[in-house]
């Protein structure tokens, strides 16, 4: 079985990481990092550096923040760079710009090594009980050799594209879903100062056209006024920088985005970004006087 | 079986008329109307005006484009109030603006007459199948008493509150779409730009928090650019009118809802207005150098 090294193991890395060890993966970490030592009870390897890691796997996964935070690790001292070996695969899991996402698929094919950008939804719980959506960006033979891998983290895996699809795939999936709650908030705030039940509202608006996940899930949370993360808004508006950017790089205007990355920026100013990001809704009825 | 008087046999009006016809009820119309004599031919029977046609009627059912109209076949020359009598019933069926809806529940309630607003969601196809949602508000009472008509027309029936809340949700779930349709268009727009295969990017959306039954229908028509309409931007223009007079009025403001009736604008000054809603993606498409 190839080898794997799994940088980056917080509330989504971990429970990945451990389901490919459990799946009877080799799997070196970083010993610098707290779930480590968890892991390494599990039957994890431990190694000082990235670029240790990197040397001791066949294939290298990062969960990370950011885009600057891949970067670090890719790029930095110590790095993967220095460590991985030709014939290697690169898998970056992380929500990055898809232009960071292409530059890093050119760096490591320029030293004979494949990479993937393999950005997820489905969030802890997704990660926890291996049901992940995979957006998958690269070539082909990259994504059948990375593919039994995906399949012990999640259900929904779609190959996309070439390199950086899947940070667009997944930079519009963040984009539709930040848009579609500013709906929700925005509506729902209107019923709630005329008056109306917006339990009866929200049962009769998803029979219809109105119909989606959010209207079904955060509309729920709006009701019971249940901001508990969830997914919290501060992670939520690091992504819609990179959709704004991305918009900026291609040369669309994104309207709806861009407003909703502003509204993120009052809660975050109010002191509520750690809020889950359904909690929108306080702002319209902070601004509706409820 | 109460008699029924029924206004406004548009494309919408005319196969919720029939319905109420096959099933059993004395029908009246307005002979002046097109439609009007297909119905007469099917056993209703036509009257000179809609004084008469209220006169003759024991409910009045009104489908009609927008406010105005409305008032103007209840308060104009020989209008409905001047034939309507104590212990009738009015149905409007319209999507108007919440506060007239409200004003004429009063006016008819002086006149001892039960007064519901009983908008509807599903277009042409759902007023033909008869599975239109209806949203409703009114008395306990007048609902009931209604009841068994909206059966005859719809499926997805909810009694969500007093006078005007029928209105309200009807204008929430145009929000609610308009936005949702702004959303897939954008996120469309950037991964066509980028280069992204929307079908499999809209698969993959679908399995998670993106879903919507815009994403999987609106985004099929701007994968397939089919903008046969539908439901016409026009149409929905004047609803979005709707809605931004009821955020005036509550103080609520409607930012997504202004940009998307901004949107619609554009498209209609381009003489795109008859087109599908989902056309919205054309302009961003446009704006995009697509």
């Amino acid at each position: 079985m190839e080898r794997i090294g799994f940088i980056g193991l917080g509330i989504m890395g971990k429970p990945m990481a451990l389901h490919l060890l459990k799946a009877g993966y080799p799997l070196a970490v970083l010993e610098k990092n707290k779930a480590a030592a968890e892991l390494v009870e599990a039957g994890a390897h431990a190694y000082a550096t990235n670029s240790a890691v990197a040397e001791n796997s066949d294939i290298v996964i990062t969960m990370l923040p950011d885009s600057p935070d891949v970067q670090e690790v890719v790029f930095g001292a110590d790095g993967i760079l220095q460590g991985i070996k030709p014939g290697s695969l690169f898998i970056d899991m992380s929500t990055i710009a898809p232009a960071v996402a292409k530059n890093l698929y050119e760096v490591f094919q320029q030293q004979a090594v494949g990479a993937l950008d393999a950005p997820v939804s489905g969030g802890q719980v997704g990660a926890e009980a291996a049901t992940l959506s995979i957006m998958v960006g690269g070539s082909d033979k990259a994504f059948a050799r990375a593919l039994p891998l995906f399949q012990c983290m999640g259900k929904n895996i779609v190959h996309i594209g070439e390199a950086g699809a899947g940070q667009t795939t997944k930079a519009c999936n963040q984009m539709i879903v930040g848009m579609t709650i500013q709906a929700v908030a925005e509506a729902f705030t209107l019923a709630k100062k005329a008056g109306v039940n917006l339990e009866k509202m929200r049962e009769v608006l998803l029979g219809g056209f109105a119909q989606s996940r959010i209207l079904d899930l955060h509309g729920k949370r709006i009701i019971d006024q249940n901001f508990k993360p969830g997914f919290k808004i501060k992670l939520h508006r690091k992504d819609m920088n990179i959709i704004l950017q991305a918009g900026k790089e291609y040369g669309v205007p994104l309207y709806g985005s861009a407003l909703v990355a502003a509204h993120m920026d009052a809660l975050i100013a109010q002191g509520n970004g750690e809020l889950d990001h359904s909690a929108l809704a306080l702002l319209f009825e902070k601004m509706a006087d409820i």
